[in-house]
């Protein structure tokens, strides 16, 4: 199953130059996991797409939206060749025009709608846990756009360079580096390249405040709600790295990982590694968040 | 003469819909003049693409770049309807591939070569001057990225909706709001949303340091060059925001608008002006520095 594309609810392999999401990465998008040929968390998706848009003044219809995803997956192989699982990843850009930065007064958004295949080895590396590393490149700070899953995502490139020229060293599995921490210039734990992270530190569940840098992510909001629930207190504070060193469960999480106990952090900078002892409540929420 | 684009050295109106610069805004862009059919400053513009892409980890081949220039400039229409001044944006992305934000470890850059109308009023606002306005959306933070004139220019697409929203009262001439100032978390002044600004305040020129934030522009360090050639000291520091009410004299400038003098600058948020009243330093760098 390669990737499929639709643009503006049509089949396409190409954008104009002129697309403002290219041109300044003028846009947003979303990432969805298709599973047992459903959408997970569909709503909870548009209803930040929407959000995320609304802050960008980008204006868009949901209800296309909606129905461009429909029309996606009618594209899709049907029959013992339908796939059961995929990504589906939702881009918004504000489209062409405007003169030079400065948009149109009523843009007219562009909405490309891809299927990828699901990544073959997610299954097992939410079985087995993963190994981290600290990256250096930091998140850019900037209260106006955190939380927002926007398209200037150079920090998490930068970031995912380092995490692949680590990744090369021989005698590994294949769970070694799966993910790289990623700090803002205070040295306060922020996220990972592509997905949130959840510490026990000190006996206390957290997880870092959003409100400076960082996409706050749909399966993070889903974790905090279901913890909730349960009677689990998460508390949502800046994390200063050096507080990792007292960290007794990590996991990480985003909508297509769903759940991923972490077992060690490794710094590269100073060669050392955290082993971590628990997973605790990653086992928990995956079964009780994930298992339907 | 509309807009005319060559995606590695062939006319095409579009990219690919996996382009990283599409994706994730992994890119960097440069904007160069084209005065009286020459191409100002290239050899600068080309080192800092350079250095920009050897910053990003982008591989480039230079002379291939300007190879597919001087195809743009021959693709131009030539006798009498030759336009004898443009602009020319050069934008290379990190091309296609690569899982997720993880690029691939060889990239094949994509590059864009484009040819546009120069706006018609820019060498009225020389002359003349503009008025600008104090934008409330902050610049990102990162010293990791910071002087890179990169694809992630959200901070500048949100300053410039502030722009555009102010520009729309009634009754002012053509260079009213002409340019927005921007100023990081902390207040201090960074850049215009397309521009760098220099600043006479309390009888010393300056301009800000961009170690943390902001692009550093070609104008810029040609400016710096010749104001060390005339023995006029500038300081690069830092600038809080509070200072400007003390400047004399302001402008902005960058490698196509050249150096503007700021006449006055409006802030909304206290309904007050500053009224700028000298303009020497910009006149004389006009003269000296432009006047070729």
């Amino acid at each position: 199953m390669v990737a499929l594309t639709l643009v503006d609810g049509e089949r396409a392999d190409t954008v104009p130059v002129t697309d403002r999401g290219l041109l300044y990465g003028d846009g947003v998008f979303e990432t969805l996991a298709y599973r047992q040929q459903q959408i997970l968390q569909l709503t909870a998706h548009l209803q930040r797409l929407q959000v995320s848009c609304e802050r960008l003044g980008i204006p868009i219809d949901r209800r296309d939206i909606e129905r461009q995803i429909a029309r996606l997956l009618s594209c899709l192989p049907s029959g013992a060749d339908a796939p059961t699982e995929g990504v589906i990843k939702i881009i918004v850009t504000r489209g062409d025009g405007g003169r030079g930065y400065a948009p149109l007064a009523s843009p007219d958004a562009r909405c490309l709608i891809q299927f990828h295949p699901m990544p073959a080895d997610y299954a097992g590396f939410s079985q087995r846990g993963i190994s981290c590393m600290l990256c250096r490149h930091p998140v850019s700070a900037n209260p106006a756009l955190a939380g927002l899953k926007h398209l200037n995502r150079l920090d998490q490139v930068m970031a995912s360079r380092e995490l692949v020229a680590a990744q090369n060293g021989a005698g590994h599995d294949d769970a070694w580096l799966q993910e790289g921490l990623m700090f803002d210039v205070q040295g306060n734990l922020v996220e990972g390249t592509r997905s949130n992270v959840f510490a026990v530190i000190s006996g206390q569940l957290c997880t870092p405040d959003l409100s400076e840098a960082g996409v706050s992510g749909i399966m993070r909001a889903a974790l905090l709600d279901w913890f909730a629930g349960q009677g689990v207190t998460v508390i949502v504070r800046r994390i200063a790295g050096a507080e990792l060193a007292l960290a007794s469960e990590i996991f990480i999480c985003n909508s297509v990982m769903g759940i991923w106990p972490v077992n060690r952090v490794h710094d590269f900078s100073t060669e050392t590694c955290l082993t971590l002892p628990d997973q605790a409540l990653a086992r928990r929420a995956q079964r009780g968040l994930l298992s339907d």
